[in-house]
């Protein structure tokens, strides 16, 4: 069970890696660059988490595995963009829904297990969920998309709330991982499918 | 009088929230983009000061009365707004220096419990002032408007110096932390009140 | 030997200084703004690399050599170019090129006596030598140009690589520090002469 949330773990970094490298190549960078939003998309969100938990050492500086499962992830993307193969968007948002929903978990259970009380663990597992991409797209000069488009967040929201409140009801540690992250990922497809977003908050410029 | 200052930094806290609100909706974000923005402008200053002193548990994450004012602000601005209630820019600016005048007060203290030298302490007041709005503007994709209007961190450093000062000729706790606050805000209201400017460096673009 | 290492990492510091005063100057940024940036470039990447490495203290908070320097480096910028002295292009990116180097060489040796493995202290390397100068163009504004222009970053890399193979093949520290850092500086040096990038992956935006 643990061997097999790794897995999806690092299937998640894998899909964060490869919007990354996307993003990167939307913005005509070189292959070093590729490589660098690449990684900060896939890792730095639980980084950010870890710094301030104090939970040290930081997940990847141990085990390799997550920077190479990254790097792989970056480089494959350009050689099959190189090879004009199609990106399959529906695919790769279907994807990154499930590595959102891993995160958000992980991200939770991390901040439950330091005793934090569950305001700050439901914050512990959106930002596990967002921060990497949110980095991705500040260095990108962009606006962060998920401030603006289609639910995200509130997805991740939803499954650290659900995670938190069956931890709460004791129930067993492979139902409520699964029925949370089912949550995140049922949320977010509702919203690509449907193009569901939140309210937006207008306000005129008047510099 | 512990008690005071408390509430003194929450209040700070609240307005920090609502300028990050307020700019958050000049960039059309969605609910969840105005509460992220809030949140780091409220909380960010202080959360990457303690970082760097490594001066854990990070303030907020113990003690949740700090997230829920900055939501709370952050949603009562909506609602203000939507309710098409003029927002009194001038209010806001004076209780803004309040803020600032409190966040810079509390940053150098910390630092001086963690026996800094005096060039760090003077540095930690000045970044728990001002770096939150900075990732408000960054995120935002705006070049940092402290760094190019009135005076703002400057402010910030005057009161730093001045409390360090007074700490080192030892007077009472309620004097060095209310003159302090008080030259933050004097300083920064003089700014307002007269557009005052630190000089500017022109450089032409050679690219 | 260390005192000399030591002189050599606050020459890096003055001219990464340098570097981020001449892009606030870009930027119209006032005299704050300059020395935020400045010190932002000079001291973010190692700042960084002792976060994520849970090296505390910081670097620059115990010796303050690092912030004075940092500022009076930048001031020293504004005055020269206030002057009307044209700035030695040449010249900076040729002292630019030792910065990095020293930068590469003291990230990847921090890392190394923290026992963390060769992937990581290879990330902390380049980490060091580059997060900087990413700050500065991300809290400017700017996509950075690291990833864009010539080689940098990968000069890093191979500087990064040198040294952590001599180390384990246990040469002594001054030759594998000397080799290391040669190797950063013709790399770069090459790279600015010859003009020589690594491939950029295009990407047509299909928003």
């Amino acid at each position: 069970m643990d061997r097999l949330f790794y897995l999806a773990d690092l299937f998640g970094v894998a899909v964060f890696a490869i919007t990354g490298a996307l993003m990167a190549g939307r913005k005509s960078m070189d292959l070093f660059g590729v490589l660098v939003i690449a990684i900060v998309t896939a890792l730095g969100g639980g980084t950010l988490r870890d710094l301030i938990l104090d939970n040290h050492p930081v997940s990847w500086i141990r085990n390799d595995t997550y920077i190479w499962v990254a790097s792989l992830a970056a480089v494959g993307t350009v050689l099959w963009v190189r090879m004009t193969q199609p990106i399959h968007e529906r695919g790769l948002l279907i994807a990154d829904a499930f590595g959102l929903a891993v995160f958000t978990v992980i991200g939770t259970e991390v901040a439950l297990q330091h005793n934090m009380p569950h305001s700050t663990a439901l914050i512990m597992g959106v930002m596990t969920g967002v921060a990497g991409g949110v980095m991705r797209d500040v260095i990108c000069n962009e606006i962060p998309l998920i401030f603006q488009k289609e639910i995200y967040a509130t997805a991740c929201l939803l499954g650290s709330l659900v995670f938190i409140g069956m931890r709460e009801l004791g129930t067993p540690h492979w139902l409520d991982t699964g029925v949370a992250m089912l949550c995140v990922l049922l949320a977010r497809l509702a919203a690509i499918r449907w193009h569901l977003a939140l309210p937006r908050f207008h306000l005129l410029n008047r510099d």
